[in-house]
């Protein structure tokens, strides 16, 4: 049943190449979509927006290489053939533009920093790019609440930077930092390396500002961190990946900045041992752990090759990065250090380093962020964000590479452990249709049967909109369509997203 | 025009004593309120229940003896006049009972454990009441995944004993712990003690089992930490105390149970001061507070008279319980005692008492959390639960008491700091509607000047459903009416509540 139903849709992630190394086809030919009942942009359309938005040329976008870069996606898997990207710099400019759209059935693609690994940013057809790019400013930080207010197109680095000057923090950090808007990040409930510690988006999310699909207006910006006087509609769209509405301002609850940070990278022999260090850590670390990250040796293999980053030990079979961070330098040193001595005595790790150095710490981390850099230089790759019982993290991995046999180059997993989130990546030299089907169809099932996910963090996008009717029981998904059908009836906010 | 508009509603929390010390008027005659255009309870809608549920006289309530604790809320401040308790045990049960009274027209008040502040649970005319009681299964709970699964029924501290026996706990203390259901607590989105350390439910919660007004199950029950593949439809039942759907099963995230708990009890000479301590908090003790709760001396007489608590100290005009918890004894004693040393050194702290051990610990907590004890055997109390600047809490507490000058008996305001959350406590020896008209107004007033809320963490409830309108914007109250009438057409759920 589910594998007929699958077939129905395309792939999960595939990667043709035909010619240019840095051009993606086009995700329209590529994947055989069919175009919704929409107008094509015309003169009169173009003149509208120009006037709106004034003379300023950086604000509509029409010439076709300046738009390259808002047409395909960061991993080069997708490409959209849009041609306009409006920049918007206010509420009441988006609130126009997209009134507009919605009378003139014109669709809209929302677009932050373009980091998404769904394809949920970028176009698929000609729709309008509604860029938040100028949408940058930081309303408020409120030293005496721990609260900060801003503009959608703040890049999650720059308010992080504005709150570390006063000894806060964003609960949010993605190896995408320093591009990612906070409005895309909401979008998709983004995860990251520390929601074991600060939690996800709907619990850090105070209030939104959303621009509806008829140029509405819907203040939703609270700023309290309780609040009940009324249904909490702000989480509707937080996940929704622009398909309900447009975020355009978005207030956040934010914790202290930690004053004291340790890393540990550590080589161990088995993912048994990997598993106990994981218990002993909550524990032992409980409330100081801020990451805890696992990858096994050909996710290591494949970094020191792609990225020419050496990590800093010798080959193991398992490596786990720990992070704790927290308000007391001298005692959170004293308990990580006498962890890891007892870890290293009990015999659960065979080798390891651990800094409190800033630079140190920051080359540990680069080996896990940066791993995704050599993808993009490869014949085909396929990156499956899943949640499933950390127990059979790297069951699955093997049970994949078994699968696979000597099709694949590359099958290696690594994630946020402390999350239950496995990325597991597949790279084969060349795209090769049938082999990308049953693979999927064979992660699906599996994961499917785990009552795991198949987008724990990357959220649905254009890649994973085939499961939408296949993560979710028929009766919510008939309520997500009946959703989508009340805040957009016209369907001019992002399609071909989430909803397949 | 906020006065007009508050006008046109009943008033805030009133008690009118006729009669039974222990009875409270009808809610309907109290309120003027209109019933709805539901069918009565008839012989063979109860034929029909009584055959759906079994013989079992355990399930269907009938006796008016019986029905009395289920129609009466536990502030003795509300009443309604159901005839007919249902306790279902299963979700099929659930299920069939709204799909037999939405296609009857009968009104459905769903009840947990009857211990909400705003009327929320009890029934203002003859809704039938659908307990929760019977429904107390914990399904599961997963100690590799630190999740559980459980029924709506199921009451906290039961849970969290539970989970205490695995190392876990419910990320949720609440002073009602001890009867209120887990499923009530989703559906107003219960705030608490431990809000401020482990966040709000929207961030815990990790999946939910819905019964739709038609009797459709809406399986959203996901058990992954992460799982961004489709709309987030869970949050919109979180805080929407029953009027948009039943709460049948909950999944929640569990975070590891602390090993060692700290409790201080502080006294100080100025709100200032608490306010400087509360930032020294943050700072020094960070990620190892699990709760912060701010007295006045008013708030101390009220308990020592009417609880006959004794507190630990003197009397000081502020008082501050700081609760550390951690997995280090030794560590966080350390840090405890030195942050309370140098607070004493640097005259934030007048006086003070610190203890680890359990019984201490709780008769201090005591002292704060049976502080309503003593508000039903007064004339008439006001209950104002507001989230607002935390530099602005005794401002208003002044206020208040300047405004009410000699026609209160008690003003006082106690509350949890760390989350912005004031109770504004006032009482009189007798009901006087033009009092407390005028004070709700001048309240109202204040607090939305301030960005804040009349509801920050009991929800709006039957009490203060006026509030939606006037909480939110024009267009946010609008969609929430349009979201009302796409899951509850026939406004089967909850009637009278939240919505005015």
């Amino acid at each position: 049943m589910l594998s007929k139903k699958l077939f129905k849709y395309n792939f999960l992630i595939t990667k043709k190449w035909r010619g240019f190394r840095n051009k993606p086809d086009f995700t329209k030919n590529v994947y055989q979509v069919e175009r919704g009942f929409y107008n094509y942009l015309q003169e009169h359309h173009l003149k509208f927006f120009e006037q709106l938005l004034g003379d300023d040329t950086e604000k509509v976008l029409t010439n076709l290489c300046d738009l390259e870069k808002y047409n395909v996606d960061w991993y080069l898997q997708a490409r959209g053939s849009s041609t306009v990207v409006l920049k918007p710099k206010t509420t009441e400019e988006v609130s126009e533009i997209v009134k507009y759209c919605n009378i003139n059935k014109l669709a809209i693609c929302t677009q932050g920093g373009n980091t998404g690994c769904s394809a949920g940013g970028v176009p698929v057809f000609d729709e309008i790019i509604l860029s938040t790019e100028l949408m940058n400013k930081i309303i408020e930080i409120d030293e005496n609440e721990g609260t900060a207010t801003c503009q959608a197109g703040v890049i999650l680095e720059t308010l992080d930077n504005a709150l570390a000057e006063k000894n806060f923090m964003v609960p949010l950090d993605l190896g995408s930092k320093s591009s990612c808007h906070i409005g895309g990040n909401v979008a998709t409930n983004a995860g990251g390396i520390r929601l074991l510690r600060y939690g996800n988006m709907h619990g850090n999310v105070l209030g939104l500002e959303i621009v509806k699909a008829n140029g509405e207006t819907l203040d939703l910006l609270k700023i309290r961190k309780k609040d009940n006087s009324g249904l909490h509609l702000k989480n509707l769209f937080i996940g929704s990946e622009g398909t309900l509405g447009i975020i355009t301002k978005v207030a956040l609850q934010c914790p202290p900045r930690p004053q004291t940070k340790h890393v540990a990278f550590l080589g161990l022999q088995s993912y048994d041992k990997v598993l106990q260090i994981l218990k002993k850590a909550r524990r032992e670390l409980a409330e100081i752990i801020s990451a805890v990250e696992v990858m096994d040796s050909i996710t290591i293999d494949w970094s020191s090759e792609h990225t020419k980053l050496k990590p800093p030990i010798d080959r193991y079979p398992y490596y786990l990065l720990i992070e704790t961070s927290g308000s007391n330098e001298e005692y959170d040193g004293l308990r990580f250090n006498a962890f890891l001595e007892s870890a290293l005595v009990q015999n659960y790790v065979l080798n390891g380093v651990v800094t409190g150095e800033l630079s140190k710490m920051q080359s540990i981390w680069s080996v896990r962020e940066r791993l995704a850099d050599g993808f993009k230089k490869h014949g085909w790759f396929g990156i499956y964000d899943l949640s499933i019982p950390i127990t059979e993290f790297y069951n699955l991995v093997d049970e994949t590479r078994a699968y696979l046999k000597n099709q694949a180059e590359y099958v290696f997993g690594f994630g946020h452990l402390g999350d239950g989130n496995l990325h597991l990546n597949v790279i084969t030299k060349k795209y090769d249709q049938r082999l990308v089907k049953d693979l999927e169809i064979f992660l699906t099932k599996r994961v499917f049967n785990m009552n795991g996910s198949m987008s724990a963090e990357h959220g649905l996008g254009f890649f994973k909109r085939k499961y939408l009717p296949l993560a979710n029981s028929t009766s919510s998904y008939q309520l997500m369509k009946e959703l989508k059908r009340l805040m957009d009836p016209n369907r001019i906010l992002n399609p071909y997203k989430v909803f397949p």
